[in-house]
């Protein structure tokens, strides 16, 4: 049987959404054509709201809304000006923001150096970067970028960008995980979480 | 931080599609706010198509345009009319559809026996399978639902329920799938697939 061409066509684009292949995205399509509840006008709903009112800060990348640009994270003066937070996606300044650990400045280069998937320097989001190194009560950036090969390589291409600058680069801690333990850990993170031991006393 | 609430409502919706927990909605949510492409566009579009012209057969229960109902699968005078497949989900019939192993008619149920999930009996579309059962052309039934215990139970009541009629009753073989082997197989598998080894000479 030939599928039905709205069929095909919806089942294509949700199946290029990250995480969802063919399989995921029949059985949504599914659910949304067979859900009583009307969640399939919801969604239309939903997604048509957040395309016309949400955007990236055109300042640091984050997520904000429309007639908020530059953010909130940016223009809140009682956040810390002299600590650069430099993050891969949007997602990850939610994420670090719901943890609450944080309360500097941030900026996203919307991905990371992926010869795999053809992207390279030029489609990193870096234009604004310089002006905000330039920036005298900077002190600190965090690297905050994930721990995957690729991530690591645009790790240390900002690392190279930055050194000449008289600030100081961190990047979060490895070990082991919360709710985890040693059972569970790679060898990788189990010799940094043991390189990088805390002394009890 | 605080979500945006439009992200918030959107995320929501997306969460609860199957298969897709909170994490998956984010990263959905933001590739749709930053990609360049306009995936955003193209999918809102796509949904609207087919919430507008897709619908479930009123006979069978599978994916069809609202401009041809019943299905081309109920019509197409050239399946077989003597076998029954009962499913669990319109996906399943695309499913089987698409491996061309069978040529004969569909029923879907819409659902399992489910006490988990709050799904009974009462909740499965079962009221117009009476009818497909009195069709003196009926030889057999094949009961195609899933393998995990609710679906077992379901099996079990729709055998119970047709068993009276005069009407073969049968379900697809159980064993190792292909692609994988032994090494990969749980032991309820590997028991079936020993259980109804073929005999080669």
């Amino acid at each position: 049987m030939k599928l039905l061409p709205e069929l095909e066509n919806l089942l294509d684009i949700i199946a290029k959404l990250p995480g969802i292949g063919r399989r995921s995205a029949e059985r949504i399509a599914i659910d949304l054509i067979t859900n009583k509840n009307d969640v399939f006008g919801d969604l239309i709903n939903a997604l048509e709201k957040a395309k016309n009112n949400i955007t990236c800060c055109s300042k640091c990348g984050a997520i904000t809304l429309r007639t908020e640009d530059p953010c909130k994270l940016c223009t809140d003066s009682s956040r810390d000006d002299t600590v650069l937070c430099i993050v891969e996606n949007p997602a990850d300044i939610l994420l670090i923001e719901q943890a609450g650990v944080y309360n500097g400045r941030y900026y996203c280069i919307m991905g990371k150096i992926s010869p795999m998937s053809n992207t390279g320097i030029s489609d990193l989001q870096l234009s604004k970067l310089e002006r905000r190194l330039e920036n005298k009560r900077l002190k600190e950036i965090i690297l905050a970028l994930n721990n995957d090969v690729e991530s690591e390589a645009t790790a240390q291409f900002l690392y190279d960008k930055i050194s000449g600058h008289n600030i100081k680069i961190s990047r979060p801690a490895m070990g082991l995980p919360a709710g985890s333990g040693i059972s569970y850990a790679d060898q990788i993170t189990l010799g940094q979480a043991f390189k990088s031991r805390l002394r009890l006393q």
